[in-house]
């Protein structure tokens, strides 16, 4: 519940407003940016908390101003946690709400806290650390999607399903194999993530305003104390470049678009022509009149947010265009869309776990449908091959005479007789019709990385220990 | 001042919540709309009023049930802008959350009005009033700056500045004439605004859940109370179709797109090395230690939101594509880019204005830098045309090798001696240096749309008519 | 066939080319735009025809030079088009190509046309006659679309078929209805290009380089030549806007996104669990050892090609973004998106068209899938509400009990006996019954803009009288 | 010199020919992919040797047969090399005229070439190795880049120059100390390659169609011939990802927007306001009547370029967004975008270090740049700090008030007298003006990572350590 008032009554009067206030209320609309960077507060704290030890250390600061400040930063962690602290407009951003409030606690020696920094290499430092954090949580989320759909996939490493091209079926697979597709995937998004962790985990700390500082600053100290693998090598580069936001958005739409095909196959699985897999009512919305209807919202919203994602990699891509070094202001619209990036992809992992963990995988119809349409039809152009050495070109060939035949027939290809297929290729023995069964289909696809159950089963092992276990990465 | 703590304590823990959440918790974060969709509550409700006053009219409701649900709906607005509506997020949407208060308030006729109408249609109607709304309430922010941008322009019809290609200068032109062209770039955006408002203004209520209803309801009615032309005229289309929001925010990019040019210009403008400009301080940002340092925040701000309002359309455009008819809950994704988009434009558009309107226009230093660079030496060539019968490319190779000459004794092109110019080429006369000067250069610029001063002035003229006083559009 | 070598041997060897190539080669490459450009030549040389007769009858040119220029141009133009015309990479663009085997083809009076104008204006006069063209043809292919739409609406005007919410059926409704949902849509994009066409259809010729020009050049009369409207106001917007370009761009971006919906459709209701449609051979491609198998190609390249519009639109809004006034070299970067942009609308339109006018509609599937799944239970609460007075929120529920009931006993809502259905509600009587036929759903859906077959017959009548006999748009 | 006819002779009869030509040109229009694909000739064939010697190796094919196919395909290379191929379009793609022409000029064995594998797994393959050769290739480009800068770096180690934020001068830096920013950007952008070369490198061939084959086919042999890391390990994942393509993407996008903001520098800087460089003659563009303008065309292209990156990347994300799996015929539509995106990177990358390497720096300009505006004021409030140990807050407002002591004089901070200075703080020394001047202040900035030319030198030599002698990366 919430009795807060929408921001603006209506569309009608939001524009009107416009000529009542002043260049001041303009300014500070598009200018203050405390309503979305106090998400920033935990890293700003740390950060300072970091940078005042390493002055005190060089000597730059006494100690007794150190102890001070970080135990003043401390206080106003609590006090921002506990939702007393009053954050401020006029005060623009995180960084001033938390310096003038440290100055309310233990008066001048907050003045200390600056030296030898700026917001410029602040705002660098913390974003770095709120997305460094960003990448964590996905990952564990992302493995927790691993998880159900390895689960999943050994299941059903036997549980035969028609594999689709162009939406045709085209050859029976199972469907462990199917849901070890998107683990896979899924594990190249975790890569691009891991990646770029090691990228951006360099510390800019300690560029000042742009130029660097002439304190006998220890940057490899503050480096060390946020968990940084080094400081940044350029303090131009430091206080300017956003590329491990672009990278994150980047490698997060690479990922939604992924989450956005499973999706997709979800909303066509539950469809009442596919009936493939049945959602659970906690991810699917009912309809009072149609018991039977359980519309996969969860399963369309995550598709359509991949629009959000994407959108706002292109909007930090469109800021960062052109402009010349170093800090500009149009910088601090790198923010929201990176928020608004994590926040989707949180939602949409989680919400694709859940419905993966919880669907009912309707086996019967599954292999009903693996057999339907011929789709064991190169089976028998392999065999050709492999029994009567023919060119592959010439086996497909018999192949497709045989599905015709079948369809002149009204029949399945394996509802042929011997005779019958012999007409087609006097070559054909009975035993060529044991090709034609689905389970004997998947059973046969033993190449490396192939559906037969045996592989997947293979693969299921492997992915659990290099995914799951493996503190790999 | 706000007392609200950040939705998400920290990066960090955000994604440890996802374990404590059950499934439940998901899928109301991911599904519910009401944070955001309770800005269409004025639109919501008046809507729900003209459908109930159709039903009454059709004799499909009582007068009595009428009246109550209509006074109900004007109460649940009073309590809702007087900010005492309590927003629940189990009531999902606005919609509902307004029905159930509904409810509360006058029992069981409220169950009435939902009669021959969905969800669905109710949504496309509300979101179209409130494009609608935003359209005209943009259209007087634009029309705000072409006014801000005439003024300056007659203020300054005969202030000669130098007329760049590739930022560098080419020919003076006024700085009137700069202005106007904004303003015929601001005109085309209200004209885009314009067409889409005439096309988006056809009324989807009446379409019910995609098909339309049995009950025999009065759709042109509806449609005229809401100030609609028309009702659409298929009810798939008036459920499912998003284009009217596609085209409202391609063309808030493409003014965005004019406005990010115009913002750059005063960012080069005001640096030390242009200082064509003068922002004022309501419109920039100091700096403590630097008194001179006026940083032209809100053009850079403008600039950078350009890149949200694109990101924002393709957002959109990437929902929609591939959609199946008719709704998909993916839809539910089309109002945050466009609030966000409105907002944003609001705003930029506002302060765009305002510094328009304050700014100080440098013009000594304009007409010096006007002079510089040889930028009248397209005056003598055409000088040499026109008196002298050469034609074009060898009137411009003169110029060049009166540019060279000059520039070979370190003096402008209208320092060099009679002589000196007609050892380049004999034709030249005492009238042929007149041309050079800056003044005469725009002042001989008389061709329609040209930079001379009368002509500007004319346009200042045509422009106020058109776009200020003129119901034109 | 053709025998020419790929461009660029193998990537390997792609890059080790640099280091081969100076300066010159590398500026060549990267500046140089005739290999595109020259699309615009049929354009370019109207335009400079017009341009030229404005010379004469202004007296800025002679009759016998303007003869000469007007009669070589058209033998340029004879050239280019029987291919005998030699593109060269020194002279750039299409411009100076042009300009210089005119040249050579009539001597020194050629250097004269260039008088009063600039590459600047050039360039801008020739591209918006080309986009213009394409609006043009863009707008009788969609007309054409329009009308495959409406033949078919028309033979499948009582066709029922499920409609879809969530892709899961929710009500009957008529082929022709969803077929004319389309109509709308693309009506609604043809609108758009109208409107931008009136925008576009102002000339910038004249504007020179940027500044205008000191002849006494007749703006009005060069822009009655070419079609033209009137002069464009303001010479600095002529040579540097491209919203025209963008206008066109984000017109098309919808109409894909328009398109991809429909191709969408397609690929599901080709799939073994819809068979819906049916789509020809020409459409589709076959397997040769699959003969069922018709792999509807051309849908899934139209949906496809959504992707490529929008991010062809994406491409030019950032190349515009903070682009200072006038022209930059930045803005050589418009044409091939938008050459892109309108031959993959071409094709995508063509290619629905052709899908949509020999698709074999399958009726019987349709029907049978119309009634499945309870999809008139909107129906019987309508009908509760109506006959027996009953609030909408209440009926829904009975029809919910009803439905619930028919699942508990494994049939459909029609086939519980009229007992059954009075223990649900006692009211209900025979004639309750009969709004459970599917036919009889569709039929009753009278609404305006309503599924009923009647409105549709109406609708296409409407729809030809608008948008395939009036000159109307 | 090409005498080429362009494509389509004007936009006019563009749309014309639509109702000329049947479905099947439409259709082989859409579907034939032979016009781009056919860059991919050189992976096809190395990708089929390879195939073609392990069916060999596994017995599935004879020696002789193997033989004759790997002879034959090297003829084909040949054929494609000298020129001689006749590329078909009713063969549609570069698989299909490859095996014809292989079937021609062998016979049957050709058939027998496509044993155990489809085109899905074909084109996945070819397209990997092209898009690694590309990384391969760019990687080396942006070596050469980093060269060119740290080239430059080295020159001007102690150039100093105004540091800039907001396009504001704020504190002096040195020329070398702004080329390295650029190095460690490219640094990362190779970083972003490096890694998606290394997450592309498994091999997708033996995916077969999407099931992986019943052949005792080897992919750990045929991934080690084609110099992949190792097979990939899911055969549906194999045919139906382009995650890779879409990696490949976003760091070029990335690495755009790193040059873009060069060039915009270079741009504003070749201005004649700026004058901080002067670009040869070879990547600017002259005017035959203003010798002095030389156009910095390459550096807009560059900056331009960017949006046709960034637009690509999008197509691809909007292609891919919700494809069910496996292999659908949208993604055809993946290739045109990365070869534009790689041909498009190659050209600016070149364009790009020729301009950094041969460009002139105006090293007095420069400096007197760096002087003005007050741009050491911070020094004199760290000197304050340091020596007088103010909190740094009030050591800002000291500095604060000389800066506007010296502005009401119309003098430089540094102009001051000790008197005028003593009267704002009485502490200030003779000592405390040294720091004033601008090479003071750059020698001063001594922190890692800083501006000093000490610290430039050394990052050049780690610079050149890291990035051009290692094999780093």
């Amino acid at each position: 519940m919430s009795t807060e008032k929408p921001n603006q009554p209506a569309a009608s009067s939001m524009w009107g407003g416009r000529f009542a206030v002043g260049p001041a209320a303009i300014m500070s609309r598009i200018n203050a940016s405390i309503d979305f960077d106090k998400r920033l507060y935990a890293q700003d704290i740390r950060g300072s908390q970091a940078h005042c030890r390493m002055l005190v250390r060089q000597k730059i600061l006494t100690e007794a101003d150190g102890d001070a400040i970080v135990q003043g930063l401390e206080q106003v962690r609590q006090e921002i946690e506990s939702g007393q602290f009053r954050f401020s407009h006029e005060l623009e951003d995180i960084h001033m709400n938390v310096e003038a409030r440290l100055a309310e606690l233990i008066g001048e020696a907050a003045g200390r806290l600056h030296t030898a920094r700026s917001r410029n290499d602040q705002v660098a430092t913390d974003f770095r650390l709120w997305v460094r954090d960003a990448i964590d949580g996905m990952d564990g989320a992302l493995k927790g999607l691993q998880q159900a759909l390895i689960t999943r996939a050994e299941e059903h490493a036997a549980t035969v399903m028609p594999g689709f091209t162009h939406l045709q079926a085209a050859q029976p697979v199972t469907f462990g194999h199917h849901m070890l597709a998107y683990v896979e995937m899924i594990g190249r998004d975790r890569g691009r993530l891991a990646d770029a962790r090691v990228r951006l985990n360099e510390c800019p700390l300690g560029s000042a305003a742009l130029a660097g500082t002439s304190f006998p600053i220890d940057r490899h100290f503050t480096a060390a104390q946020l968990d940084f693998a080094a400081p940044m090598n350029n303090s131009l580069d430091g206080v300017s470049d956003r590329d491990f936001a672009l990278e994150f958005m980047a490698a997060c739409s690479i990922c939604a678009v992924h989450l956005s095909r499973l999706a997709e196959e979800l909303v066509i699985w539950t469809s009442a022509q596919f009936r493939f897999v049945t959602l659970s009512d906690a991810f699917t919305t009912g309809s009072s009149i149609m018991p039977q209807k359980r519309n996969p919202d969860a399963a369309e919203l995550i598709r359509a947010k991949t629009g959000r994602v994407i959108g706002d990699l292109n909007a930090l891509l469109i800021v960062m265009k052109g402009l010349p070094l170093a800090y500009s202001k149009d910088m601090q619209d790198d923010k929201e869309p990176v928020f608004e990036v994590a926040d989707t992809m949180e939602l949409s992992i989680a919400a694709m776990t859940g419905m993966i963990g919880d669907m009912k995988v309707n086996t019967l119809i599954l292999k009903a449908a693996a057999g339907a349409g011929f789709t064991t039809a190169t089976d028998i152009a392999d065999w050709c091959v492999r029994e009567l050495k023919m060119p592959f070109r010439r086996a497909h060939h018999v192949a497709g005479s045989l599905v015709k035949l079948a369809e002149s027939k009204g029949c399945d290809i394996d509802q042929l007789s011997l005779d019958e297929m012999q007409s087609v290729e006097p070559g054909i023995t009975e035993q060529a019709r044991a090709v034609l069964a689905v389970d004997h289909s998947v059973a046969s696809r033993v190449s490396f990385g192939g559906t037969a159950p045996l592989r997947v089963r293979e693969q299921v092992a492997a992915a659990r220990a290099k995914w799951l276990e493996g503190g790999a990465r």
